[in-house]
C-alpha cells in the first residue's frame, strides 16, 4: 500500500498537459478504485506560457490536496524542469521529452523523445501528452494502459482516439525498453 | 479584498462543469491578476455520474488548496444539491437549475433555468454550463463576461464557441433580471 502518490505534469501551455492529468485521474479514480485530487494553479503570472497539472493518488481520503513532494514529475520543456525539480522527492522518478530538455540536473532522468515519437506515430507534436501518459503508465505502475485508454474514449473523438491511442502505446513501448536497458544499471547501483 | 473566495460547480457527469471549472478559473487568473486553484476530487465511487469542480479563487498564493466553506454553490441537479449543500457557507450564495433541482432547502437560493435557457439560445442543453458562468460572473462579480469569453474562445472552436457566447449571454441575461426583481426583497431583508 502507497499512503500517497503525487504526481506532476509540467511544461507549456499548448502541450495537453490539463487534459493528460483529467485523464490520468479518472483513469486512476475509475478503473484503480482509488482517491485521487486532480488540480491546476494558476497564478498573475498565468499569461506567460508555463502550465502544469497535479495529480495525487492515495488509498485513503485526500485531506490536504497540494502537490509539496512529488514523487514523480514530468518535465516537457526545460523551463519546466528548473522550475520544478526541487519539488521532487530525492529518489523520485524525473520524466522529461528529450527532444525540449537539454540541461538535466541529475543523471537518474528518464529522458525520452516524447515529441518525437508523437510525430512519428500520431503525426502531430500535440500528442506527445498522450506518449508522456503511456510511459508514465509503465514507469509508475499506478494505472494500467487499458484504464488509460476507456477513458481516453470519453475525452477523444474517434479520429483523434485513434491517433492518442498509438501514441499512448508508443510511450509505453519506449518506457519498457528504457527499463530493459537500463535495468542493469539500476540492479548494480 | 477578498482574501478567499470559495466556488463549487456540481452535478452529474455529462453536464461539462470540469470544463466550465477550467474556463472560470483561466478567467479569474489571466484577466483578472488573481491566484486560482481549481480541482476534481474523484473517489472509488467515481463510477456515478455525480461531477464537481472547485475553484478557490485569493488574492494571495493559496497554501490549502481545498474547498470547505463555499461562498457559491452551483448545484444542477438534486442530488448535487443533496451532496454539497452543508459545504455551503451560512450566508453563501446558492445556485440552482430550476429545471433540474424541486427541493430547496432554503428561501435563499437563486433559481434559473439553467438547462432550459441552453436549449433555448444554443438548442443544447450541453451549453447549461455556460448559461450556469454567465449567471455566476453577475451574481458573485468574482470574474466579467469579456474575460470568460476571452477564455472560452481558447477552448470551443468556431461554432461551439458562437453558441456557447450566446449560453454565457443568456446566463448574464437572466441573472440580471434575477438581481433587479429581488433587489427590493434584498434591501429590505
Amino acid at each position: 500500500m502507497v499512503p500517497r502518490y503525487e504526481i506532476r505534469l509540467s511544461g507549456s501551455g499548448g502541450q495537453g498537459l490539463i487534459l493528460a492529468g483529467l485523464i490520468l485521474a479518472e483513469a486512476v479514480a475509475l478503473w484503480g478504485n482509488r482517491y485521487v485530487v486532480q488540480s491546476q494553479s494558476y497564478g498573475p503570472e498565468a499569461r506567460g506560457t508555463a502550465s502544469r497539472s497535479d495529480i495525487i493518488i492515495s488509498d485513503e481520503e485526500i485531506d490536504f490536496p497540494k502537490a509539496l513532494h512529488l514523487d514523480v514529475l514530468l518535465a516537457m520543456n526545460q523551463k519546466a524542469l528548473d522550475i520544478n525539480f526541487l519539488d521532487l522527492k530525492e529518489k523520485g522518478l524525473l520524466i522529461i521529452d528529450a527532444d525540449l530538455v537539454k540541461d538535466l540536473p541529475t543523471t537518474q532522468a528518464v529522458s525520452l523523445p516524447l515529441t518525437g515519437l508523437a510525430q512519428e506515430v500520431a503525426q502531430s507534436p500535440l500528442s506527445a501528452n498522450m506518449v508522456a501518459l503511456g510511459a508514465l503508465a509503465v514507469l509508475t505502475r499506478q494505472v494500467s494502459l487499458p484504464a488509460l485508454q476507456k477513458t481516453m474514449a470519453v475525452h477523444f473523438k474517434k479520429e483523434g482516439l485513434e491517433k492518442n491511442s498509438q501514441a499512448l502505446k508508443a510511450g509505453a513501448r519506449r518506457a519498457r525498453h528504457w527499463l530493459s536497458e537500463n535495468s542493469a544499471r539500476s540492479d548494480g547501483a
